[in-house]
């Protein structure tokens, strides 16, 4: 079955048939997708996109974290821009990227403008991300090595599937929309750092809406733009991956953020606090941290002297002195500049020694060398699923670090109204 | 010099250090674009999306095409499209693309809202020009037959140092602008024969004049996003050339469509009107004609039975017979669904043989057998310089046979009012 044969399969599913367990991952995809926003609004880059964008276009009725309702390509490029301004959203490995950040704003923007019910909005976006996944799949781990952002490239085929699905788009409108996708997706990883990252995202999101209408309009487009001759796939990877035919929806690999820095990073962040859980020991007490992972993160999270909060959160060397010091590695204010200058974190920063082993992308080993001549080893993988009761109380107790008390009625909300209209329960609140 | 160094030099330049033949040709792509835009405004492609456009957007101040003001963003959207629908518009083989559909609706849009003089819109038209083709150069033909469509790609990035020129970015902002397009530049040519083709010219555009927006409110990015590690260079060029400190425009050779038809079809036609003021003849006269074309445009432009009048823009059988008929080949009116019927042209069809040579691909060879024995020989290379006046005379043809007589006074504004508010003088009426 081809790459676009898959997406129109997926597209065409009927609601009876997506997994209970799939909705459950799309729900908590949701609430913290809205916590990763409402707790974002206010960074400088939200700033500036979300009053650069609501200048520039016409009143509409789809709501912007922390501003007013705008159309739905505005309010997708803002949303998507402004949830990945903390960097705290969902990571999915196969797809490799970040999937709500892309897909939600797309889909919820629609959503609102089509009045649907919260089940219909989660059912549109774990269609589109199961699409996102798989054509990020496709494009494969060469495309992320060569330096594009599948968050930005195949995120945006997922926003297409999502936002035309609730436009309930023709298979025939579906193709077109693909089509123009082909031509519109974009986004590179040179922008890691910089506020051009959490951008790649709105640009995910807004391109999807921005196809889906035009599609809807009746403009044309190449009917096999994303996986025929000199399509999307063939241009943008040099080794693209078999689509595979796959009943079970891969989303539910999902893996929530529960740190608020690289997603690189957690594993290291989970084998330190299990090696604490097993033996007590303080920052005082190493001689030295050896932290194995995967080569690949070498080039994103291994910044050896931050200098801006920023930049801490892509640093093992900072990440692992404030976990055994005992900073909160969830809550976003712990990313200050100040963060960089403090002399106990720069002292331990010599401590830590990062290298690349053979080993899962979602893993990490560590070995802690302490001054009573005691060696601990932990290891970690962020693939071994989270029990689903202990996954939504620690995404509640993330929420509420980010954006306090507010985010219980967000979850009831979320849980409980799924057969009400989103406009009506009013998400955003 | 690396290639971003290269655009800061371009982009700093002096008025003054601008050649004349430069802006003499940037005048005539002023005019030849603003032709094309006015007589593509009602093809549907057009209709569609800047009604699209024109719906999202909030008021502006920057001309349409056909349609109301809008934000400068909206307008460049909207107006490459429109200007690219008819397909008529400049070409520039070393940049391999089009250059003016990309860049001008960017520099006017922003030249519109800074108040800015025609001389002002010309010069910043022609460093984003000259950039474009610098990246064009620089990514190479192997970008194009990888399936990237230069005119998009490239494009953009054209289309940001013109935009932020008339912005007066600093050069830092102007890093973080290109920097920005290197996220955000994208275009397939899967996309010949939609709407999507037009589109991408939209897509560069809009894209350029939105980064250099999101840069001059401090929106940050790569400062080596276009050819730095992972840039856009690298990760969309498998081979690509060095940048060269050329001190000459190469947009000098920018090469004007004077037929509203596949350009690799246009030596032919001109092979062919030379030889016809060297020897009168009629078409009934003639026994053979042979034509000897670069391999590469036997797979684009020789349907040598079209039945569509868009298909006969892609046929040498027809466009021979067009021109030895004396039917207009430069009146976008000629290529109906009828001349495909037309017993004459099919008759003069089987006449004609279309062989690959090694030649150049701006050139063909012409071989004409008439029934009197005689044998004519002539050939033709787009790449040789028209001489100003005649080129000037041809495109003001062009404009008559496409927008009728309003295009005297669009020459005349031009020609002598450089000094003057492009929105004072009114170049969209």
């Amino acid at each position: 079955m081809s790459l676009i044969q898959q997406l129109t399969k997926l597209y065409s599913l009927d609601a009876a048939s997506i997994p209970q367990l799939t909705q459950t991952y799309g729900k908590l995809s949701l609430f913290d997708w809205i916590v990763c926003g409402t707790g974002g609004r206010e960074e400088p880059v939200s700033r500036k996109v979300r009053d650069y964008i609501c200048r520039q276009y016409a009143d509409g009725s789809c709501s912007v974290f922390g501003g007013n309702p705008a159309t739905a390509v505005a309010a997708s490029l803002a949303n998507g821009t402004i949830s990945h301004a903390l960097d705290y959203d969902d990571t999915h490995f196969a797809h490799i990227g970040h999937l709500s950040v892309g897909v939600y704003p797309a889909a919820m923007a629609v959503a609102e403008k089509t009045d649907a019910t919260i089940t219909e909005l989660v059912d549109a976006f774990v269609i589109g991300a199961e699409a996102a996944i798989n054509v990020g799949m496709v494009l494969g781990p060469q495309h992320y090595e060569r330096g594009f952002h599948q968050t930005a490239t195949a995120g945006a085929f997922g926003a297409t599937v999502a936002a035309s699905r609730l436009y309930e788009l023709s298979p025939g409108q579906l193709h077109a929309a693909l089509g123009l996708c082909s031509t519109r997706a974009s986004g590179l990883k040179n922008q890691f750092g910089t506020m051009g990252k959490p951008l790649n995202a709105g640009y995910a999101a807004s391109n999807g809406v921005e196809c889906a209408e035009l599609a809807a309009l009746g403009v044309t487009s190449a009917d096999d733009g994303l996986d025929g001759l000199q399509g999307f796939i063939e241009t943008h990877s040099n080794n693209p991956a078999r689509s595979n035919d796959n009943d079970k929806f891969l989303f539910d690999d999902i893996c929530f953020k529960l740190h608020a820095c690289c997603h690189g990073t957690h594993a290291m962040i989970e084998a330190i606090l299990d090696a604490r859980r097993n033996h007590r020991f303080t920052a005082d007490k190493v001689t030295s941290l050896e932290v194995c992972i995967h080569p690949k993160w070498l080039r994103v999270c291994d910044i050896k002297s931050p200098v801006t909060g920023l930049e801490a959160k892509f640093s093992y060397a900072w990440l692992a002195g404030m976990t055994i010091k005992g900073l909160s590695t969830a809550d976003p204010d712990s990313y200050s500049n100040k963060v960089c200058t403090n002399e106990a974190l720069i002292d331990f920063a010599e401590k830590v020694t990062v290298v690349g082993a053979n080993i899962p992308d979602t893993a990490a080993e560590i070995k802690i060398n302490l001054k009573d001549g005691v060696e601990l080893n932990a290891e970690h993988d962020l693939s071994n699923r989270i029990d689903l009761d202990t996954l939504g109380k620690r995404l509640r107790n993330k929420a509420k670090a980010v954006i306090g008390d507010n985010s219980d009625e967000l979850w009831e909300k979320i849980q409980h109204r799924g057969s009400e209209s989103v406009r009506e329960v009013g998400l955003f609140e």
